[in-house]
């Protein structure tokens, strides 16, 4: 008998693990069930798609047959899961039931909306799946002005590519910066000045209180203000889907994900769950940098995790490492990255964070068509190790969060940062130093103090 | 008494030694001797001036009044040093005795001319400081054919630049690669068949012979070809500059630099000479990666052992780590780079180097204005450490080079490397899964059989 992998999810997460367990076991029967309509795209890019940048056909990298013809995976799309009875190894989904012998839960998470009133009105949107992004292309028309709660990566991105559609944008944001907790405000002020003048509008430390409409969208009520717009969309922060893990009684971790062994198994009253792995934004996994859990939520880290789950369904033997969490958005001309903790979760976690920071150039200064690039390197003063970094450039910051990534998760300190990392250097690419190994001097020079 | 600090040279290595010893030591004298009329600049960067993308003036970040002005350096150009007295702490130049406490040797290299016949013929240059550069700019407007003898980075990049400026360009080469001995013949293929679309003709696996002419640069030989041309550029690799090492009895290595302690101490006899420092292309120091030294011979190489030599020599404690010594060259639409050993030099070392490619792209596949992005990860087969890297792409390869450069230093098995290390994405700067974690799990699979 083969064995059965039953994969619930269709994001990064799922769609990796089907595809590594089909490595993994080559003659496995492997299921993947999914509410989506689409499969095997990335949601990160529809800011982009809405700029009319690329198009909803060529973001889809491939359909059901696809994977049905080329790895022997059966795809059930638009299939709602109404029950899982692990006891039985059986999922039912409607009239279908699926026997499985591992299961991967991977069904990520979804925006939360703040229960306030008229959040259901029409042209009230989110942005997570193609269909959302359809449905704010096809409102878009009719649209002058656009209201985008949240001021996270995404909310930027979106707001930026409304504003490059000729839109009014005004983006409403609970906390007094944007890109809150994962940037600090140093880092972030920058970000917001780029934005205005590309005439996106920020009202900040403004909770939004109420969506006003009688049927659609009319304005947003925030921080006591009125913003008149005839779409509103929140772009609020992502929540675990929890259904299944719930009905499971999977255990729920401190962060509002499902907990994970290094091995992405839950646990159900603190003992391990056989059979079942979880992958993507639901998961609560290790921190590499702070002394507790942490949720990526990114879809890098639902792939890292997908490779694990689907291995371990499939019956190898893999491990998920603690996670620093790198990121990078591009807002236009800017590219701004993160990785490890910022200082507001730094002093979250009870960790005193030194901050050095160094300003210079992408390029060699001389070098024509380069840009500002700034780096900001937080260190623990107690253990001196190097705790998060932050990149704001006009060019080239995903390597060099990638770079900083390794020097939280190998556990360097800032002392070996400066004496053992090398950065490669040609005039149109960098400078002779990397900013980032500047920063880090900042920052000795400060704990020197 | 002040401690009295001399440095010889002027590069990168020499200044930035000058200016730790000032930070280290505010009170000091410092002085630096150079033969060069220009200091604080990037050699580098010349093929770009040739191209007419920057001037010779811009190029000059401080001129020696800077130095005393706002470092309280003392610089003496177009000096050159007859002889030091190490017993007495007295260096010699012309007229002018200078006194030191503590001696920083940064008299980098030379380019190495092979001993062929017409060598000292007009209109043979070198690419080494700005006065080579505009040798070659003012010789340039009566030429039509060029020789660049040497295909490794800078033959290629400067032969790019003058076939960008109008000349019918021959780049000679005795292996039969582009940039022999630092990037696999398979990385190299793809550089080769860029340039050769860009009109540069190559002959490799040709050892110059001759330069042929009666005054003036007539032709090259090498191969037993002959190549009209009215000027021919060496880009032969660069000697250690010994003279001054071999005055004061320092030993020198078996790669012909001058072994130093991770103080950058010299020796001499096998014993650690006091007071004297050394930093730059003439240096021979531990490999992070191979059983034995390494001359790294790079920019960025130089400023970390100019950091190390200078704020020892002022009194301070400053320790050099093992390099990889990654660098990175920017080819017309092309940026390739490299760390640690290629295939050939790990073979040299005696190891056995298992090698995983990968294809990708720089941005998401669907995301407009990428380029394709090869990498490949050498795995060391005994102990599975990463060995090196090379990639080449159309942009960002500069950060993701470090990344790996972190790997090596850090000495992190392909097994850790594809279970930690996590990379950043977004659509417009990356895959969601970085190609190199592809190239590492593509050595695993090798690793595997």
């Amino acid at each position: 008998m083969e064995r059965k992998i039953v994969v619930i999810g269709s994001g990064a997460a799922g769609m990796t693990a089907a595809s590594t367990a089909r490595r993994t076991d080559p003659k496995a029967e492997i299921t993947i069930v999914t509410e989506d309509e689409h499969i095997a795209y990335s949601p990160c890019v529809i800011p982009w798609v809405l700029e009319g940048l690329t198009g909803w056909d060529d973001i889809i990298m491939h359909d059901p047959d696809y994977y049905r013809r080329e790895r022997d995976i059966e795809v059930l799309t638009q299939t709602r899961v109404d029950s899982v009875d692990h006891e039985a190894r059986l999922l039912r989904a409607g009239e279908r039931e699926v026997p499985y012998d591992a299961l991967v839960i991977a069904t990520g998470g979804s925006v939360f909306i703040p229960p306030v009133p008229g959040k259901d009105l029409e042209n009230v949107f989110v942005v997570r799946t193609i269909n959302d992004g359809k449905a704010i292309q096809a409102a878009m028309a009719a649209t002058e002005k656009v209201a985008v709660i949240g001021a996270g990566v995404i909310g930027l991105e979106l707001a930026l590519s409304l504003r490059r559609s000729g839109k009014e944008v005004t983006v409403v944001e609970m906390v007094n910066q944007v890109v809150p907790r994962i940037l600090d405000q140093d880092m972030a002020a920058p970000l917001q000045d780029y934005l205005e003048g590309e005439g996106v509008r920020f009202l900040l430390g403004a909770p939004i209180e109420a969506v006003l409409g009688k049927k659609k969208v009319e304005a947003v009520q925030a921080g006591g203000e009125e913003i008149p717009c005839e779409m509103a969309i929140f772009a609020t922060g992502v929540r675990a889907n929890l259904e299944i893990p719930k009905e499971l009684g999977l255990d729920i971790g401190s962060l509002g994900g499902v907990s994970v062994s290094a091995s992405m198994q839950p646990y159900s009253r603190g003992r391990p769950v056989p059979d079942i792995y979880l992958a993507g934004d639901l998961v609560q996994c290790q921190s590499a940098v702070a002394p507790g859990p942490s949720m990526s939520q990114l879809g890098s880290s639902a792939v890292r995790q997908g490779l694990v789950a689907g291995t371990n369904a499939a019956g190898g033997n893999a491990a998920h490492s603690p996670v620093a969490s790198p990121w990078v958005s591009v807002i236009g001309d800017l590219q701004v990255a993160g990785t490890g903790l910022s200082a507001s979760l730094a002093s979250w976690y009870g960790l005193n964070a030194v901050c050095g920071i160094a300003h210079g150039h992408s390029r060699a200064r001389y070098y024509p068509g380069g840009s500002p690039y700034t780096v900001k390197v937080l260190v623990d003063s107690a253990s001196r190790l190097i705790l998060g970094a932050q990149m704001i450039s006009g060019e080239d910051v995903t390597g060099r969060i990638n770079w900083l990534t390794a020097a939280i998760t190998e556990r360097v300190s800032v002392d070996d940062f400066v004496c053992r990392f090398e950065n490669a250097y040609c005039p149109p690419t960098s400078m002779v130093r990397d900013v980032a190994l500047a920063a880090a001097d900042d920052a000795l020079r400060k704990l020197g103090e």
